[in-house]
């Protein structure tokens, strides 16, 4: 038997009870039984995103929430700035291209984090900028942007929005959407929520509801102000991805109960025992700063390709994580730290890495990077 | 205990097998492992739809394969024909409203088919129309309109595509693509098809294919040409929908073994049953022509506000059928026939509603209903 080990960064693992939540009879979109499961989810989601404000239900994955933030805040010849450093700020320029938003490119070296004083000065040469679009965790890189001290910039501009991409951060890592001053944050059901793909979120602050009014990009099924006026009376715009709302409920229930303080710690924690153990084994991060709690990229040793070592844990061990994207196929391998898993399968994959890496060439001494974690994760010995 | 029945036009039931299915622990987007998931979906779609074309599978519901179908093959300022029989073929209008494309409408009368005569003289008085724009069934007045028809039509128009919204009638009825000269039909996950909602799935004729060479319309979550190349490599544009691909794979198998032919019959026998059921009772059908298999729309009867029956099967006896929309807000009720229901369903909601129309003051003598369904479903006593 070859046991099936899941460490991408998405999908990741959902818990069997999850899975079973989504697994009981279909009820009607428009009941009152569902309507239920809706208002308990606006509540849960108020929590997760740290907001008063609305949480939107979309079904699609991440990138239509993504769309939807451009095209409900802006208008054809508006002009938004994006900060690039990896495959996932390419696609918030690729979204405003595709409708005719104009934008102006902070490219970054990928495996590092924005300077918040780059975005500064941009904002600062062209006061026409109108939005301001991140990634909170650059899932292609491992690298977290400053949204906080962003915020802060954007926070004075009346005409600026921040438009945070937390597909891959929220649920991971602190990003109190209120008290930072986000104005749109986007996330996916698929990462640190821990339900399958198929549902995207988006809550907006009462600045760029604002906009909503005024922007005239084409939209349809992603019109925003269409779902706030349904979901407040707690069901959607078009029929409601049930099963897996009935997930999210699920999930909901169980990030209430634990509290965010305590997951963000499990997170940071299972990134700590996994940055401790690849540098036990003498490899090297490929996030130069802002090293996110949500994922781990690492650069593959001199004479390995990334992709060997992502092939044969997943072919010969039945291990999946992820490679590198773009520019970064083949340099780096990436091992994430969301969705239903434990410290014990840090200490997993790191013990199939020591013995990948060794069938590929690489000396990784047994036991070396599993120590390493240990330490991290459980204390001195 | 209160049970639950679910006999309203989507979302319909999923049987317990599939629900399983979807349970099953998540598995990677890309990997080898769902690219042969995949592979076996492309066959069985192409079955279920009778093509010999790629089927498209997007996270979303299906309006957002409609809202694809006009922005992928149309362009600002070119004509669609968009007709108006009921909620849905008002969709088609607001669609193209949203994206600049200019549209005709011919309104039909809730509860009839369009005139196939009506639509050859509005193309033949605008030869600038490209596309014409229909309901394979209506599921809002429970009418089928005469898709193949209208294909012979537009066949004979290079300029002009038919696109088919086939949400509520794909699997429940005989609607082959390739064969009738379907340029775009697009359908849902959540109705004949026994999904839960979440997936929606676009069909594209080498002719619509085309068109989509110089649409220029908005689009980027909705690309077609970005799908097919993924689905080509066993794959999406963006993450898929895994657990719901699962389940896919699953009823598609069912279709195959169970062939076209033998739901097609089923559906019929259903339909017919509840149609001779509601006669028996006294009562009308909604449609006038064109009355569906995949749902059967009946008249309240005078007095009875059809709300009322809704709200009554619903909060006192658990079962969920639904109720006219807009303009047919109480005075009809829908009774489907598709997802995984059978014969004795049928039963149960003839009975049920013998029993709650009596409660609302009509006189409908009891077994007089389910009589006539078990005359059609079992043949004479």
């Amino acid at each position: 038997m070859k046991k099936h080990y899941l460490l991408a960064p998405g999908p990741t693992p959902v818990s069997p009870e999850t899975l079973l939540a989504m697994a009981t009879p279909i009820i009607h979109h428009r009941s009152p039984q569902f309507a239920e499961v809706v208002a308990e989810c606006r509540v849960g989601l108020k929590y997760l995103f740290q907001t008063k404000q609305e949480v939107l239900i979309l079904a699609s994955t991440g990138t239509g929430a993504m769309e939807g933030a451009i095209t409900n805040t802006l208008s054809p010849g508006d002009t938004a700035l994006v900060v690039r450093g990896g495959k996932f700020g390419e696609r918030w320029g690729e979204i405003c291209a595709a409708y005719g938003v104009n934008f102006e490119a902070i490219d970054v070296e990928w495996g590092r984090a924005v300077q918040v004083a780059d975005v500064a000065a941009k904002l600062k040469a062209n006061p026409a900028i109108k939005a301001v679009c991140i990634q909170a965790h650059e899932t292609s890189t491992g690298v977290n942007h400053p949204v906080k001290e962003l915020a802060e910039l954007t926070k004075s501009l009346p005409g600026t929005l921040l438009l945070v991409d937390a597909i891959s951060a929220l649920g991971a890592f602190e990003l109190p959407m209120d008290a930072w001053g986000i104005d749109i944050m986007v996330a996916g059901s698929q990462k640190a929520m821990m339900l399958p793909p198929g549902l995207a979120f988006a809550c907006l602050s009462e600045k760029a509801w604002e906009f909503t009014k005024t922007a005239t990009c084409n939209k349809y099924y992603f019109n925003f102000s269409k779902e706030l006026k349904n979901i407040q009376k707690n069901t959607g715009a078009y029929t409601s991805a049930v099963s897996l709302v009935m997930g999210l409920r699920d999930v909901l229930r169980y990030f209430k109960e634990a509290t965010l303080e305590k997951i963000f710690a499990e997170h940071q924690l299972m990134s700590k025992a996994t940055k401790a153990a690849v540098k036990a084994l003498g490899l090297e991060l490929f996030s130069q700063e802002g090293a996110s709690d949500a994922l781990t990229a690492v650069r593959a040793p001199a004479g390995v390709d990334g992709q060997d070592v992502v092939k044969l844990l997943r072919d010969k061990y039945g291990i999946m994580i992820a490679g590198g994207q773009a520019e970064a196929k083949g340099k780096i391998f990436r091992i994430a730290h969301m969705g239903y898993i434990g410290n014990f399968d840090i200490v997993m994959i790191i013990a199939a890495l020591e013995v990948v890496l060794n069938e590929l060439g690489y000396k990784a001494p047994y036991g070396a990077g599993v120590k390493a974690a240990e330490e991290v994760l459980f204390g001195g010995a």
